[in-house]
């Protein structure tokens, strides 16, 4: 008896509402690291791995991973993974998608005792989104063996220190380095995520192919002119530094939209100092945000924009400041295993669409060891990190049909 | 004995540094309505008066009032004034020079008995800035009979009311109508201020002429367009709101421009809601400042800035709110007395500059019952509001023999 990939969708769809019934408050969903509501959502999991008939275990940073392991002598390990955390009213897909999905696909694995050339392990990993220590990754990263020591001491809004709350949720600080899966053990890693933009919505898709993960310049700008009466200081004879800013933020959008889907190029804040509506801005602070998964596109949209904002400051005899305050370079997918899954895409009956993610995933530090992909997933208008975050049923369905037939094509070609 | 120019702006300016030793904070200047230090300098103001052998009261709002009369049946009355409220972190320059130049004249006046064909009467205002109860011009709108009795009620900060601070000063609410001049009695008005813009500082000039008081509208808009992630929404399909506030901040400026002096536009400020170096501005809330002395231009301007706000917003596709908070029309100085006050100027050796005031000032109120002109002096580099507010001596004395030249002027007009 078969059960057909809309119905293991509604399958998915109900455990993916059971875990987001699990947060810190009771309105939306948030399940930061570390949390009860964090333990709650791991023991949940954890509970759905087991009952799968995997090996489960709880790792020392407390990601889940749940192992079908192979026979065959020496086999490498292929990684099923998301996170579970949550940034602070979130929605419900965003990471638990990818588990979920996941296990469904080692559920059925593990139902028809599945003989594969390499182990498949699922990792639900404990922090992605950063939300409680400013740093993102913390779960893929030991996994990865890229985990610092030094980020035991970061402490929370509280005062609680990362070591602390890993005690405190029963993780284990001293086993962190042997959790890390050693380079040589990889086969690869696919994670399967909702894609958090507009391109699949617009285009009317469900599913995407993610060839890269943007490296991201995040830049602090400031500029200064001189501050007078709004009523009293001619046109002619003002340093405004709003206007100058106002001239960087056309700049970087003209900029931005000359290179397509190559670069996205962002001022998000900008902030007057002692502003009033009859004082002319004396300064203004901006940032600006540049993504592209080209490293030389984007080292050089750095450079070019630093340039014509001097030239701007120059022109209207402000004083500049460019502070760089965030550098991560691209992550590129690993180019064997996207061919792969574009024809697992194609084999779905789905075009194949690539695409570069402008948000940051786990697959960044998995990426730096192993060959990782990413299948996208369309969600509601592009929304997402809002509780109007949405998944379709048949998107859902199809990307469980294409993950799958992507193992098939693994194995295959591993047997 | 006769005493120079100069002399006579050193001695001002030694009562000039006088007023402002008396502060609420041993810092800067600050001597806001009503409180100790106001009424310090109040007291210290009336007693040079006095000394100076002029008629003097405390009105009911607290304008300290000092008169050298005329023994002419009927004569009306010429008034030299400014006001000696300060904002907070003041100047020592602005309102203050122009009372103490004025008790100079008329210390001149007394001393050498002079018999002229008017009343001329010396009012130190007691508020014109408006600090604390947010309201301005308080003292010269109960000596022109304009003074709203519901402003009574306005509280400050401390829940003190108007009519309740007038009374803890020593001042008479009930007495407030009888304060007025009636508009039969005002042969004219006088104010020498500080510029508080940087024209003369340009132009290397000591003095100028005002021809108006420029006319202010205020309004606040509101961009909306679609808050996104930085990362992953393409640059063609985003409605970026701040992008919008930006172009128009640039079109405003460019209109300011071309209309020279005639006109002053300013953003002063501009808001990112819930700004994030990551986000894309879903809303911008900004200010626009727009001044003019000519009332068709201001409107005109205020329709043409108001279009084209509304065809940035339409071909970005973002909602735009336009709402007016303030509207203060232009107040012309009298023709004759200008024509008088440019004779007197070239008769003092300077070049008359004829200026529009961005500023409002006392004449505002003055000038819709009585012929008003201002003299404005150099400040350093156009800086008011502010300790570095600066007057050199020189220009002091140019203002004294100017204003006196003026009076001579006006005297043998009338004789």
């Amino acid at each position: 008896m078969t059960i057909t990939y809309l119905e293991r969708a509604r399958r998915i769809m109900a455990r993916i509402e059971a875990l987001a019934a699990i947060s810190e408050d009771a309105d939306g969903v948030t399940r930061r690291f570390g949390t009860p509501a964090f333990v709650a959502g791991q023991a949940l999991v954890r509970g759905w791995m087991t009952a799968a008939g995997l090996e489960t275990c709880l790792d020392g940073i407390g990601n889940v991973r749940g192992r079908w392991a192979s026979v065959r002598p020496g086999a490498r390990t292929f990684v099923l993974a998301s996170h579970i955390d949550t940034v602070v009213n979130a929605g419900k897909f965003d990471g638990p998608l990818g588990v979920l999905l996941g296990l469904d696909l080692l559920e059925q694995l593990a139902a028809r005792q599945a003989e594969l050339p390499f182990h498949v392990e699922l990792m639900a990993f404990s922090d992605e989104e950063g939300v409680r220590f400013h740093t993102t990754y913390l779960g893929s990263k030991v996994v990865t063996g890229a985990f610092e020591s030094s980020l035991l001491d970061r402490a929370d809004a509280a005062g609680i220190t990362l070591a602390e709350a890993i005690t405190h949720m029963g993780g284990n600080v001293a086993q962190l380095p042997q959790d890390a899966l050693p380079a040589a053990e990889w086969l690869g890693y696919l994670e399967v995520h909702i894609e958090q933009g507009p391109v699949l919505w617009e285009r009317n898709l469900p599913v995407a192919l993610v060839t890269a993960i943007a490296g991201q310049q995040r830049v602090e700008l400031t500029w200064r002119g001189m501050a007078g009466h709004a009523g009293t200081v001619p046109m002619t004879m003002r340093q405004d530094a709003l206007a100058g800013a106002a001239e960087f933020v056309l700049t970087t959008e003209a900029f931005g939209r000359q290179y397509g889907h190559e670069l996205v190029a962002t001022v998000g804040k900008l902030d007057v100092r002692h502003a009033a509506s009859n004082v002319i801005p004396g300064e203004v602070a901006c940032s600006l945000d540049l993504r592209s998964a080209d490293a030389t596109r984007l080292a050089s949209a750095a450079a070019e924009l630093a340039a014509r904002a001097q030239t701007i400051a120059d022109r209207r005899e402000l004083q500049l400041t460019w502070t760089l305050v965030q550098h991560t370079p691209p992550a590129a997918c690993d180019a064997a295993l996207n061919e792969l899954l574009a024809r697992a895409i194609r084999d779905s009956g789905q075009v194949v669409v690539p695409l570069v993610s402008g948000a940051g995933h786990d697959a960044v530090p998995v990426s730096r060891i192993a060959p990782a992909t990413m299948l996208f997933v369309r969600c509601f208008r592009g929304i997402s990190h809002n509780p109007l975050e949405n998944v379709e049923l048949p998107d859902l369905a199809a990307a469980v049909q294409v993950a799958e037939q992507f193992l098939m094509l693994l194995a295959a070609q591993n047997d």
